[in-house]
C-alpha cells in the first residue's frame, strides 16, 4: 500500500509511522513530494497490509494499493496528477532540472578524446544553448579491439571542462567498483543500454547520492525498463532519469527504432522525468534533429544528443555526431517545438560555477532521512 | 539511366525521345515536374544504356544513372531538390493536396457501420478541420468471425456522405477485382499493410486513375515499402502516398511500434509524399495525440487517424477510435505543430463539392501520354 | 460449440442434425474423422447455443465449448488425441500424404526456369527421395525490376514434369482471378508469406477442391497463421497445411530466423499438418541441413526445400538453393532423424501417375456435403 | 595475423617468437591446440603486421590474416577443420567435457531453494544422465520484489551436493566484486543473458581458471555473441561455452524466440562449443522437449535445461522446470537423436569425485603461460 500524509507532517512523525509499519513486517520508503511525504510500503506479508489498521492515523491524509508491478516508480507513488513529473536537479544552475518545465539539453561527444576536443565541443554546445555536457570516459565496446576510452584520465578531463564552463557532467559508469570514482567526478551517473539490467551495477547505484540517467536496454519492454528504476529506488536513491535510446527491430534503414511512442507510455506510468537520445536511435547524424523534434513534441523532458567539434576525426560512432553548426541549427528548431509544446529550453549554465563536491554514500544515506 | 528535359520541351518532343529510347530496347516512363519532364528508362539492357549516344540531344538538360534500386520512387527521379516533394490533389478542393505546404489531415471510422454513424462522425471531423474521411467498408480481419464491414452499402454510404460534406474519401480496397467498384466511390484507394506486398493488387492499382495510400507493412522495411510504390508506378499510376503505421517488436505496450524515423529517412529516399497513422500505431486512443504531433515535427505531409462519434460503440478496434472532442483537441495542437515546422494544416473541405466522377482505366491511361 | 456424432452415424443424420441447428441460427461446418463427425457450430448468437437442448440427441456423443479464438482449425475440432494430426493427401501416390507417419519432402526449384532446368532437377529430387516437386510460375518479387516467373508457360512446364516424374505439383498462387487456372496444374496451391493475410485469395482458395499450402507471414504471430487457415477453412475447404518459413528479427546472419518452437506450438493448437520451408528461412544452403533435421527432431509433418540441377545459375534467389548432391546428402541425414522421431521418410512417387484433373469449384462443392 | 607453429615446439621457443612479435607492437596470445601452438597477433600497428618478415622462422608452419573481426573465438585461431570444436573440461569426471563427441546435458533448478530441494533434483538428474548440475544461488530478477535467489548460502549448497552426487556444477555470476567467491564453488560461472555485454563482468572473467558459459543476450546478434566471447579471452581464459537461450521477438507464443539457426552459423564461424537453453527459450516445460531434440538435431554440442523435483513448489520461473519423469523422458529421446546425429550422450558422473579447488587467480595466470 502507499500512504500519503496530510500537508506538513513533521519529519519526526514520519520517523514514528515508519517504524510501526516496519514493526508489522513492511519494508518502507519514504519520498517527500511538495509539503506531503509519501510513504510506499514494500514486500508486507499479506496481513500486514490491512489498511483498516491505519486509517484512523491522524497524519495520514490516504491509504491506496499498489496498481502496478513496480512501486516506487510508478504513478501509484506520486500524489501529483496524471501529468506530473518529479523534477530531477543534475547541476547548481538555476534552471539544470530535468523534469520542470524547460526542456534540457544534454550534448557532447560519443568519447572524451583529449581536452582540446572536449573543451571545443564543450564551449561549442554552451554556446548554442545546452545545459549539459556528456561524454564518455569508460567506453563500452562491442569489439575489445575497439577504442575503450581514456578511462580515469578522461574523467579528470570531464571535471576540468565542467570548472570552465559551468555545464553539469553526465557520463557512464560500467562497474559496481568504479561508481565512487565516476561519482567524484560526475553530476549524473549514466547506465548505458546494455547494462539496464546489470543489477550489481543499480543496487551500488541506489547507494549514492546522485541523480542516474537509466538508459533503456535495446531489447527491454517499458516495464522492464520501470522496474529497473525501482532497483535502484529501493535502495533509496531516487534522483532516476529515464532514457528511450531506440530498440532492436529488424528494420536496418536506421542503427536502432526510436520507439517514440514509450514517451506518452512513460508519462502515463511513471512520474520519472522522461528524455531521448535521438543520436544512438538513429545513427545518422543527418537523421537526428527530426527525431529531437518529434521528440519534443511527444512529450519528452530533454535529449542527450551527439556531438563533436570535427566530426569527422571522431574515434567512436562517428557518422553520428552533429556538428557544432548541425547542433545550433537543431537547437534553433527545438526551441520553436518547445513553445508549440508549452514549454521552453532550459537556460544553459553561467558563467561561474562551484566545483562538484562528491558526496560520499554515508553522508548521502544520513541527508536522506526522508528521500526528497 | 534517368533523362531530365530542358524546361518547356513539348510532348510531341517527348514522346519522340522516348520512342527513340524504346527502340534501343529500354522501357521508359516519363513524369512531368513542373516545366521539365524526367524519362526514366528501366529493364534497359547494358549496352543500350551509354548515356554518351544521348547527350548531344537538344531537349536534354541533364542524363544521371539510378543510385537506388527502386527507381521511379527514389529521389534520383525528381528533378526537385532534397526536400521537395511531389504533390498529390486528392480532392476538388482547394487545398486537397498532400505533399504541399499545407498538412493533410484524413479522419474517420476504422468501419463504416451505418449512414448515422458515418455522418455524425464525418461532419465531425470536418467542423474540426479534416481536409478528408476515412472509412472502412471492406475490411480485412485477423479473424473470419470478427465483423467484416458492410461491402458495397458501405462504399455507397461513403459516396453520400462525400457529396454533403465535400470530404473526399479515402478507403481500402482489398482484391484486385473490386478496384472498379472501390475506385468509383473513393478519391483515394488505400492498400492495408497485410496487403503491401499483393502484387498481384499492386499492379491493378497501377492502372487506375486515382491516387493509392499505401500503408507500410507492419514487417516490411523502408526499402521494400518503395518497391511496393515502384510496382504500381511502373504501371503508370504515380500517385502514391506512403504511410507509416507502425512495425511489430516485442515491446507490448502498444499495439505497434511507430517508426517515427521512416518519416526523415522516407523523405531522404523519395519525392513521394509521407504520412503517419498513429492509430494503428498506438492501438490506444489515449496515445494518439503525442504521436500525431511528433509525426509532425519529425517532418510528416499528413496524418490519417481513426475518429468514432461514439468509440464506446465502435464495432472495431474500439480502443484506438478519437472521440470528436479528443480529435478537436489533437488538431488545436496539430495546428500549433504545423507551424513549428513552417508549415499549416490543409484547409478543410469547402461548402460544396461535385461528385467525383470515376476515371475508367482506358480514359486514364489516355490522359496520361505523359504522367502528372 | 462442437457436436461429435457417435460413430457410423449416417449423413442423411447429419444433415438433418445440420439443418436443425442451422434453424436455431448457427453456420454449420461438419468435419469427418474416421467413423465419426465433427460439426462445428459457428457465429450462434448467444442464446441458440444451449447445448442442453441437443444432449439428448442419440446422435450426438458429445458437445464441448469451443475453447479457442479460431475453430476449425484448432484442436477443439479434432476428436483425435493431442497429437493426432489430420492427414492431407497432396498426390496419387500411396503415400503423398502430409500428416501421417512419412515425413513428406517437397522439393525442386525457387522458379522455374525453363523445361530443361525444371526436369533436371526434379527427376534428381525424385530419385533422392522426394516426395513432390516445388517450382515457383507466378512469382511475388520485392522488385519490379527482378525475374517475375514464367507465368502460364511455367505451370505448363510444371505439369509436363509432373507427368513425366509422378511428382504431385506444389506452386504458389498470386492473385484470386489466378487460381483456377493454377488448380489445373498444382495438386497443391501454395500461399506465400506476404499474401497470408490477403483474405480474398483465402477465400477464394476456400472455394477449391484442392490442398493449400499456407505459409507463415514473416511477422505474422501463430495465431494470426491458424486464423489465416480459419479463412479457408470456414468457406468449405479444410485440407490446410501450415508452414513454418522463418519470421523477421534483428538477426542478420540468416535472411529470417527460423520459429522451431512454432512446430510444438502448433501442433497442441491445432491437427493441420505443420511442415517447415528451412530454405527461405536461412536463404543460405548451407544451413539448411541443419534446420531440416531440426524440424524433424521438433515434430514437423514434412519438409519444402528450394534445390536446384545448377544452383549457380538460378535466377532466383541464388544462395539458397541446394545443389542435388547437397540434397541427398540432406536426405540421407533426414532419414535417420525421421527414423529417431519414430517416424520415417514418405516414399516418393511411382513410376507412372494419371495427370491432374482439376475438379471444378461446382463439382468440388457437391463433392463436400461433408468435408472429409 | 595468426601465426601457427610445427608441430611440437618447445615452450621456450614459443615464449621467444611471442616476444619479438611484441617488441614489434604486437599484443600476442598463445592457444595450445593439440601439438601445435597458435600465436595470435592481436592490436598490431599496420607495419608491424608484415608477415613477409615471419615466413623464415623455422618454428612456424603457416601465417594466416584475420578474416573476421573477432579473432581468438573465430575460426580462424583454430588450426583444426570447419568443424573442429574445441573441447572444454568442465569437471573431473572423464566425459565432463562440452564440445567432444558426447552431448552434454547440464540440468537443475533455476533457483536453489534449500538443500532437500537441490538433493532431490540433483540425484534425480544424475538418476536420468546429466553430467552436470546448474542451480542460480545469485539470480537477476526483473523485479526487485522477486525472490533474488540464496545468495552465499546457495553457494555452499551446491558446493555440497556437488560432493554427494559428483556433478560439476553451473552457477551464475552477476558482479565482479563475486567472482572469487562463485570460482570457489562452481565449476562453470555462467554469465546471464542480461549481462552479455558487461565488460567488466566479461574482464574479470577472462582473469580466472574457470569455464565460462556464455549466454547470447536476447537481443544480441551472433556477432555480439563472439566479440563477448572475445572479450573474456583477449584477457587469457579460453574456455568460453556458447550458449543460445533465445532471442526477443514479436511472438509472444513462446517466451522467447529460439534462434535454432545460430547453431549451424555458430558452428561455421568459431571453435568455441555450443549449447542450447530450451527451458528459457520456450518459457514453458511442454515444449522444451521437442526444443532440446531440435537442438540436438541442427549440431548443439549440449544442452542446460531447468528440472525441478517439485515444479508446482518452484520459486521462480514455474512453467518452465521439467518435472524429474519429464526430464527423463526428455533424456531418453535426447539420446536417440544424439545416436542420430553420430554422438552420444556424455556419460553422467561416477560415484565418488574429489571436492573442486579453486585455483587462484594468480596461480591460473602462472599455470597458463599458454593457454591450453
Amino acid at each position: 500500500m502507499v500512504i500519503t500524509t496530510r500537508p506538513g507532517v513533521a519529519d519526526q512523525q514520519i520517523d514514528a509511522l515508519r517504524e510501526r509499519l516496519e514493526r508489522c513486517g513492511m519494508r518502507t520508503l519514504a519520498v517527500r513530494r511538495g509539503s506531503r511525504v509519501v510513504v510506499g510500503c514494500l514486500d508486507a506479508p499479506g496481513a500486514a497490509e490491512d489498511s483498516g489498521d491505519w486509517q484512523q492515523d491522524v497524519n495520514i491524509e490516504s491509504i491506496m494499493a499498489w496498481t502496478r508491478p513496480y512501486r516506487l516508480a510508478s504513478r501509484d507513488a506520486s500524489p501529483g496528477g496524471a501529468h506530473d513529473t518529479t523534477p530531477i536537479r543534475i547541476g547548481s544552475a538555476r534552471d539544470a532540472v530535468v523534469g520542470g518545465n524547460g526542456i534540457v539539453v544534454i550534448a557532447g561527444p560519443c568519447s572524451v578524446e583529449g581536452l582540446e576536443q572536449l573543451r571545443a565541443t564543450a564551449h561549442g554546445v554552451r554556446n548554442a544553448g545546452a545545459t549539459a555536457l556528456r561524454g564518455g570516459a569508460l567506453k563500452p565496446r562491442t569489439s575489445p579491439y575497439a577504442f575503450q576510452g581514456l578511462g580515469a584520465e578522461g574523467l579528470e578531463l570531464l571535471s576540468l571542462v565542467r570548472q570552465e564552463t559551468g555545464l553539469p557532467v553526465v557520463t557512464e559508469v560500467l562497474d559496481t567498483r568504479q561508481v565512487d570514482l565516476v561519482a567524484e567526478h560526475a553530476d549524473v551517473l549514466q547506465v548505458g543500454a546494455r547494462n539496464m539490467q546489470n543489477y550489481a551495477l543499480l543496487a551500488e547505484l541506489g547507494r549514492i547520492g546522485r541523480p542516474v540517467l537509466l538508459k533503456r536496454g535495446f531489447a527491454a519492454t517499458i516495464t522492464e525498463l520501470l522496474f529497473a528504476a525501482e532497483h535502484i529506488m529501493t535502495r533509496g536513491n531516487h534522483d532516476v532519469i529515464l532514457c528511450e535510446r531506440g530498440v532492436r527491430t529488424f528494420e536496418s534503414a536506421t542503427r536502432f527504432t526510436l520507439d517514440i511512442s514509450a514517451i506518452p507510455v512513460l508519462k502515463r506510468e511513471t512520474h520519472l522525468p522522461v528524455i531521448v537520445d535521438p543520436s544512438h536511435a538513429a545513427g545518422d547524424a543527418e537523421l537526428v534533429p527530426a527525431l529531437a523534434w518529434a521528440a519534443i513534441a511527444a512529450g519528452a523532458d530533454g535529449l542527450i544528443v551527439e556531438v563533436h567539434a570535427r566530426p569527422e576525426q571522431s574515434r567512436s560512432d562517428r557518422e553520428q555526431q552533429l556538428s557544432l553548426p548541425a547542433f545550433s541549427a537543431m537547437m534553433r528548431g527545438a526551441t520553436t517545438f518547445a513553445a508549440a509544446a508549452g514549454r521552453r529550453l532550459a537556460r544553459g549554465a553561467p558563467a561561474i560555477v562551484e566545483p562538484p563536491l562528491y558526496v560520499s554514500r554515508q553522508a548521502a544515506l544520513r541527508r536522506r532521512p526522508v528521500a526528497s
